[in-house]
């Protein structure tokens, strides 16, 4: 789908189409709202963790900004380690490195907006 | 509080402070993560519409990215009116009139992601 940058529109839940993200295991990543929708500065995507996921330590070179939907889940930003719940948000600075771990029962869920740009994993 | 751009960091929700939005009846603001906390590209802020609340039409001069997380609520874009729920995402470009109405018993919330610049709301 490619629409007029100039026209809003609504995407229902059940239209995102979830992909595997293939440097993790057990992390699908959906797009919302993003270039191919159109929009010419920035991107929401819908992440998930199945219970057990473990996305390795990586950096990015775009930005991220995250809120945290569901589950509760741990997050590692440069040498720390925080378990995140819903309603929790998250600043990760382009360059740092991050990861992920999901020792929880429930599926965790976050929102990630980020500015337009290479979104590239690189593993560290 | 203001933060290194390159710091990492979690905000927990109770963290967030929540102000009135002026134009409106019954909406409040809170900036997740944005300048003040030393993002450098974007902002993701987190709204509230209590039962009842009315937004009016309006324009801002940037894009909005939204999310919706808790509620069922009707968001005008242009010249048509949408029920919204959670899961649903909104792209409503810059210099768009839309407007907002909560006519359910529950509180509507969403996450708004918006490109750094001027969120002045213009009322037309």
């Amino acid at each position: 789908m490619s629409e007029d940058s100039r026209q809003p529109y609504v995407r229902r839940g059940a239209e995102i189409e979830y992909t595997e993200v293939s440097a993790a295991d057990g992390m699908a990543k959906g797009v919302l709202i993003g270039p191919e929708q159109g929009a010419p500065n920035l991107a929401i995507r819908r992440f998930t963790l199945e219970p057990g996921a473990t996305v390795p330590k990586h950096t990015n070179e775009i930005e991220h900004e995250q809120y945290v939907l569901a589950g509760e889940y741990v997050v590692g930003l440069a040498e720390e380690e925080f378990t995140v719940s819903p309603g929790d948000s998250l600043f990760i600075p382009a360059g740092v490195v991050h990861w992920y771990r999901n020792d929880g029962d429930e599926e965790g869920a976050f929102i990630c907006a980020v500015p337009d740009g290479d979104d590239a994993i690189e593993l560290v």
